[in-house]
């Protein structure tokens, strides 16, 4: 193995070794005489099968309108997740909006405020990016040491989609920006008032007005009718059901950029405007709670991510950190996409610690969490970004490494 | 305007073109005092917002489980396809698929036959692919002029996924390819037993067994829980619900590969095992049925695809031919997957035919229609990929232009 590609002749015995048995004459007779029935008709929507139950995971709660949901990682398979399957972090439920009642407003420190409706928006010139998102919260409760059981609820604020939508520079250019204009406060139309504080920057450089997702109009549950998309940024700042675009001197301290999704550091001081979604990654096969039925070869498989840029290379450790291996990187690797990564494995029956580590195309290396917590303790919610170890028993079974 | 990319003093003023309103006084105060209610809890499966009603167009029939249903192209964005709005193309319905109990064979001229689980297939080294699958029948009615009055019946047997899966080759060296295979013969699971012959080559080079689809399993419309890819060829010889792989000397002649499938020439000959599909294109919007309010600045939208490999690039007319310009092509362009193409246009108030023109990296140029019924005739029923125009009327409905 060279760079964790295995080659031809590794491959050729892959089949005996999963356990794939010879044909038996018994099947082979089936094979020729089933008889078969008329199937279910074509139809207009299409639904999942009866035998695939994956869901989002969220926490029982009184309040069901606050909270969030988590994507079946175990399950995941490409850089892709099914809309009906990405998370969810809401702070007062999913508002039910009319498209053809909803509009933008674009307005403060400009010359020209506008107001806009969704079919002005769609006429304008727009752009298609695959991204990852990942909540600014994903993976809180490794910071104590107990993040989840299995890789859904350790890791699961995570999911990757294709945006389509109008660049915000196009309409701040229409609005006309004021020479003394420098953030941009997005506030959404749910309940809680979301607003963010976007630096004038970001907003001009990369920032979308999406309105498509996964190749149909984005999800109630991810802002619909239209969404404030900012590539490589912790969820949070992704306004939702955007209904405000304010042009201002100063950024506002909104309520979720101050007594939320800042970090507090050991000194007492608090981070703000913590934005970059660091690189980071995990191993979804094998996870915690799922077996491994044999001994023999399997496909280690799992996600890479990173708000700065491409994911460079993952490597993966079988044996507890003592020794890393490159993971083959499925391409094309896109800018703060997901990246899906893979590595032929032999579980031989013996106790094996995994995990994962990416670097991106900046240098940056995914840190342990004792390097993590050595700077930033264990007072921080948001932003662990740690590399993150399972534990394949002898048994097959799999588990969490916790701290 | 160069090579059709908007230069930014062109997109300056887009906003006011397309009749984005200056904010008045009544909705700035509206903005600042609108009380919210919460809104729906958090769930485990997401749906789409009640206000979204696209969906595939079926015929109506006697016999619903055999026949085809067509995405919704007009409303499509980006380069994939939501699962439910996949194009269907069955013969004998959807079967209902336990993957427990289902089991992929590989005979005939092999040194071990294999029968393989899901499980065991999963644990196989896997690769994810961005794909166009289009029906070879996509476009019948154009062959005759009469196509269809809008863009999800002209073309709608065409849509874009990501899949995941097992390359072939693998598994056919695991059984051991004996030295006079020359085919391999595919074989679904479905009451019609669709078969389709592959030649070995493309079966080592480039098939796929799936058994993801957009991040999750593949739907029961697309095979579940095994499907056959054949990268860029006709969409029938990607065999659903994958029960059989037997390698054999010859092809076999199936029905669907003589029957049907297979395309009538002038000369009363037929062509058969015409599996790739060529580069073609078709505008999106404004496409037929569809209609522009207002004049002013739209953005121009379609898709183009090739068989063959990367599009290199599609050009438009917006004067019914006379001349043609390069649209922008949405980055990053994938082989043999969906190429989305944009191109800012003025809608003046006149009458205007608009058509799109594919050329794919191998130089290969999407003809007229007149062209392709120069060689082919009209007996065809398969493999129409003639350049397809629309009118936009002055007063802005748009229809098929029929020939």
């Amino acid at each position: 193995m060279t760079d964790g590609r295995p080659n031809r002749r590794q491959l050729l015995r892959i089949g005996a070794a999963v356990g794939g048995s010879l044909l038996g004459a018994q099947r082979a007779r089936a094979l020729e005489a089933d008889p078969r029935k008329l199937g279910i008709p074509l139809g207009p929507y299409g639904e999942r099968s009866p035998f695939e139950r994956a869901v989002r995971w969220t926490r029982e709660s009184k309040t069901p309108e606050t909270g969030s949901s988590f994507t079946p990682l175990h399950e995941s398979v490409g850089i892709l997740t099914p809309s009906a399957l990405h998370y969810e972090r809401h702070h007062s439920g999913i508002p039910t909006i009319d498209p053809a009642r909803h509009v933008l407003v674009i307005h403060g420190l400009v010359d020209r405020p506008l107001s806009l409706s969704l079919t002005e928006i769609r006429r304008l010139p727009s752009v298609t990016r695959i991204l990852a998102l990942e909540c600014g919260g994903n993976s809180a409760g490794e910071w104590t040491g107990a993040g989840g059981a299995d890789v859904q609820r350790s890791h699961g604020l995570l999911s990757g989609s294709e945006w389509t939508g109008v660049p915000l520079s196009l309409l701040l250019a229409e609005a006309g920006i004021r020479s003394s204009a420098s953030w941009v406060i997005a506030e959404g139309g749910g309940a809680c008032r979301m607003m963010r504080s976007v630096p004038l920057k970001k907003a001009i450089d990369t920032s979308l007005l999406a309105y498509g997702q996964n190749g149909e109009a984005l999800r109630p549950a991810q802002g619909y009718p239209l969404r404030l998309i900012n590539p490589g940024w912790e969820g949070n700042t992704n306004v939702k059901w955007l209904r405000s675009l304010k042009l201002t001197d100063q950024p506002y301290m909104a309520r979720d950029e101050t007594s939320k999704y800042s970090d507090l550091m050991p000194d007492g001081k608090a981070r703000i405007f913590t934005y970059d979604m660091e690189a980071k990654s995990v191993i979804t096969f094998p996870s915690g709670g799922q077996t491994l039925a044999a001994r023999g070869l399997y496909e280690l498989t799992g996600l890479a991510w990173s708000g700065r840029g491409l994911i460079a290379r993952v490597e993966v450790t079988v044996d507890g950190g003592r020794s890393w291996q490159r993971a083959v990187l499925q391409e094309p690797r896109l800018p703060l996409a997901l990246t899906r990564f893979r590595l032929p494995w032999r579980f031989d029956g013996q106790d094996a610690v995994i995990a994962s580590r990416a670097v991106d195309e900046t240098g940056y290396v995914q840190p342990t969490r004792a390097a993590l917590i050595a700077v930033r303790g264990t007072n921080s919610i948001y932003h662990y970004n740690g590399i993150k170890p399972w534990r394949v028993h002898a048994d097959g079974t799999v588990t969490s490494v916790e701290a």
